[in-house]
């Protein structure tokens, strides 16, 4: 099947099966959701539309990093967009994590049934008391005992977890290392291991969470796996994050761009059809012509800015790109929250209403200019990079 | 007591009771806090300083819009603050509607439990097929029929609904008046009443609404009521609506305000704990500085700008200072949503968390920039008016 | 020559002679800058780099639109760099149309001097008494009397009038068409013509404006000149300035990101080299380098969106590409009042002074917010556009 | 005479003498202009309006703070209302301190000439060298001598130093001491002295400078001058400096605030006179409506930071306002920096021009966010001292 063809049945399928389930489905738990969810993805493999992103021989279509961009896009402007094609976060980096650094026995346990659609997993990296904008320090500690480590600590934020089979954790396993980049290591643990404690789902802006829409705290009290969990080697925690972040930037930035199209189009809808007065409409208002000027012209330029910035990816490798990287994330993130807010107050009362999408986007991507490293560090570190170059 | 007094005594409540019920009583339904907020009602009347802003022959404290304007900054710095000492929208506007328009009988029957704290009511206005920004645009028709009216029609953000005794409808009366400003009356109808529909109540950013905490949308089917129950005279809706909305609007923006100051608080104290890294705080940033001072001078400024208002309302009365009204509508909310933007930002991931009140913020007062005339119509108006006097 | 050789070629000629006469260059009149000039431009011919934008038979390098793009932000990065390869507006533009749309006589008598350097032209389309956000209204009227036209009208902004040959001037010839973009033509006129008449060069932001650097104000009083000076023919004044526009705009604005790369780089030259306290350099505050990593995105966006529309441009002509033309003439060039603000503010007082080009910047390109169209007025039509299409 | 009496004949003069010598006035030399402003002096002089910020015993009209304030907005709407009523910076903050802290000699010689307008002067501070953001570090030192000081140093934009008979210089007298605020003193110098040399008028922004509106940059080559000219005493320097902080920000600050009644006026003046097609004017698009509503907002929000900042000066001296005074200089140049924008934005080209005095606004005003402490330093003490209270 040609790129262009399964665009275009990819963005007909989730206009037509998932925007027709709104508002109903942004608005029922994820119980509720998860038969209508689970039937939509038969349909995508059916349609030989699975895992997009995943190479030919895992089963995947084996899309370019540029073309998943533009995949992830279009899946972007729905919310389930992603998950009903199995290359939802946090899932999909843990596939690509695996398949790069995991055994064969950690493929055959974790990998395979991930790939099918069959479990659900998730990642452990942020901490409550450690501040994210600084990532070698953490809390979380994995201590040697024979051929076991032996892991403390205490996680939130881990998306997906309730209701998933494992969790890829970040954790401090060589402290005495000088290079504080050598000393975090990525460990897999099934979630029903002893010692590993599920506290809470951390409400979200209203929302309680629940099975992959769960934003998770959790404990690790004396809890115990075996070496043979260890990802990638002792000490390579950073080194693999580096890698998993250049293409999980371009997927979720690419995703935010889709959720401003569809604001977008939304705020284009609502204008062209809602009459103010004496046969006017939104659209006359010169206010409203500024606001769709300029979400038109930011958009577009998110848009070229990841699409340049995935290509140096490609070329260049991640380490490489990281200016780039560091300034999609500030810059979509904010495009994003602009055109989200805007769309809202074209849409007056009924744009903080659930009735439409746009108080849902609202509210959950606002988190945008957190995650990932807040817009602030990397402006900093941006700014810094740039700077060295004039210091030498 | 003197206003000195009072307010310090209103501080202390707000910061020990309501405070310290936090985050639970943001996050559980109307149902499971009422009791709570009823024996904080108890403790205000027991306190004397139960409805600040009623005249004290109906048993208020009679403070002047000013002083209240004043109180009601420190008790918006809780949501429930106005709550506990019976001055919540939509109620303080009725009971003030009342008080100037209601004949005795209408006093009798829904003022007077209305400032006991027996009840609660709510005002009918927007409309789902109706632009907010042309207010006289309304689908809501009342028709004489001998003693009474037959009313239908379509209402929706009809705050308070769920539970009320009574709502205020505003609706066309006289659809044959040149005058479009004379064309609608304000009409009271007990929730009970046959043919007034409950349809649901919104849900907004989230939240399902209930009780006070509802927006409803409701249906008149052949609603039949006695033109015993139209408030202040047929036809004169409008010209009471103008008379609720200048100290409406100082009471809002100083609840505003409340929140501003709160949101400040808890952004500096989150600045001098978070540690980022060797021994550095938060604090120690400059962006956050940045944000501080402008949110400082910022906050300054709105309070400034309402108190001008309520000067200007006192002295020349809501209609002439319009102008004023229209700024700090539009001045404050921005004010508003920005400073809990940043505070949002300074917290990071526990700033969209629930755990904190930051979040709940910022979805409910999103709406601040589109209820009672959205940024843009406040802007046109004041516009046309400084150009009206440079035209003649 | 290859591309890349002629590009490195042209930007070191551009620091090594040109930066070099700074500030000395800018702040002179135009007769004492004249003489270095003209020693540049025949060093530019010896070089083989002259008229890069303009096709081979006729003397140039021939490069294509998104080439001679990349040639126009290295030219950009100083205020002569477009003067001293003769590819400096409005000159560019009336080679371009006098080679699409000139007959013999006319590429003779006007096209070839111009190429030659020998001669400056100007092009008169702005008047004080239209606005310029409509312009198919003009006062400027020419009326047949046999073979020639007789011309009356009052035009300003005519930039680089003193001192000229001839101007091409856009006017009414066809005032009675029913469609008023075929009302207008552009006709040359030699400016030692009888009737037209030098009023004055209009002092722009303290500058008092001379030679190549002036905007004038002129009058037509019954100027008679012969019908053989119609560009292109009767009417098609606005059919011509349509083809002249897109190339134009993306010129223009890579000239804009050549300004914003130059106040960059002195930006952090500042910042790495000024001392505030205790060894600590401006680089060191998060607030320059906030500033730093919003120019670098922002400029590269606005370089990505600009290239985007070159090719767009290059596909599909200007007319199918002005939603993409207007894009970049207001991103643009907010962009480049951002990043020269910036600038200024890290150099302190320095920045304000005419020591440095930043003042100058700030200065001149003011207008750009203003001239080919407002701002407002493309952020109308672009949205219009698109809003169109949700019409349909 | 009353003070609003005051006010109206202020107000008349300035114009009805000084707006209808525009845009004369603006765009020429100082000594051409100079007889007519000499002129006006003696015209106020006459009408009982000389020295409105003096006290009475000196010859001024004993305007309180706030007074002065509301004069200085009136001034401030023409570039030479200060001058003419002889309170124009430097020479009023001059005057202040001289009488607050000038020996009988040193006010024979140097004030009592400058109140009766036969002299200039001006104020030392600036160097080159060292940032502004912390004037405690200075490079100018005077080495005690005997009875003189002997200075070296270099300084520049010390305003109207051309033509001035004295100025007042800000130099390390006490190099040794631990209090890094008591090592500085003020010395009064004539202009003639022997080792004071004028390098130049440093040019700004296209303006050469000359007279009163030169920015002079001057040396000291072991200039000679008796210890009588310390100002205040030895090691006083800073805190004569906070003395004359306060209220010179809010003169600045109104004088700026006159600056944007003066574009305000002019904008909406231009609005509802210059049609743009079909008998719409630019009052008529929501763009220009929304400029003029934001900025009314946000002068009338300035103006009441600065009459609050006033009231806390004249309650608690400067020293303890210094938040308040912070948080008018930057929210108040950010208002003026706007508000001058959107007024030349709405003039099209004209705006850019020397025929109407916005330009010139535009270009000088740029340094409001610059001298007295750049916006970010002001911000950064601003909130370092909020997160102070914090911390305890």
């Amino acid at each position: 099947m040609d790129f262009e063809k399964i665009k275009i049945k990819i963005k007909k399928l989730v206009e037509e099966e998932l925007f027709s389930l709104e508002p109903w489905i942004i608005n029922v738990g994820w119980e509720e959701k998860l038969p209508k969810l689970n039937e939509l993805r038969e349909k995508v493999k059916d349609m030989g539309l699975w895992l997009p992103q995943i190479p030919k021989e895992y089963g995947g279509l084996g899309l370019s990093l540029q073309q998943h961009g533009e995949v992830s896009e279009i899946l972007g402007t729905s919310p389930y967009g992603h998950y009903i094609f199995n290359c939802q976060a946090p899932d999909a980096g843990n596939m690509e994590i695996l398949i790069e650094f995991g055994t064969n026995e950690q493929k055959e346990k974790y990998l395979y049934p991930l790939l099918e659609g069959k479990t659900r997993s998730c990642f452990a990296m942020t901490e409550p008391n450690y501040a994210g904008s600084n990532p070698v320090k953490m809390g979380t500690i994995a201590k040697k005992e024979g051929e076991n480590y032996i892991i403390n600590g205490h996680k939130w934020f881990t998306s997906g977890f309730d209701g998933s089979s494992f969790v890829i954790v970040m954790l401090i396993t060589k402290p005495e290392e000088d290079n504080q980049h050598k000393r975090a290591s990525q460990i897999i643990i099934p979630t029903d291991t002893d010692g590993l404690e599920f506290v809470r789902n951390v409400q979200i802006m209203g929302h309680p969470g629940g099975g992959w829409e769960s934003h998770s705290e959790i404990k690790f009290n004396n809890c115990k796996v075996s070496s043979s969990n260890v990802l990638g080697g002792d000490g390579e925690g950073f080194s693999i994050a580096q890698k998993r972040l250049g293409p999980g930037r371009i997927h979720h930035c690419m995703r935010w761009i889709g959720i401003c199209e569809r604001s977008f189009d939304l705020m284009c809808k609502r204008a062209v059809s809602r009459e103010i007065s004496h046969g006017k409409k939104l659209a006359d208002k010169q206010t409203i012509q500024n606001w769709i000027a300029e979400c038109r012209a930011e958009i577009n330029a998110a848009r070229l800015l990841v699409k340049d910035a995935a290509e140096k990816i490609d070329k260049n490798g991640s380490y490489k790109s990281r200016s780039e990287i560091s300034i999609i994330k500030f810059y979509c993130a904010n495009v994003l929250q602009k055109v989200v807010d805007y769309a809202i107050q074209v849409h007056g009362a009924l744009g903080v209403t659930d009735d439409i999408i746009l108080a849902s986007y609202y509210r959950h991507e606002r988190a945008a200019r957190i995650y990932d490293g807040a817009d602030e560090v990397h402006k900093s570190r941006l700014a810094r990079s740039i700077l060295k170059l004039y210091n030498s």
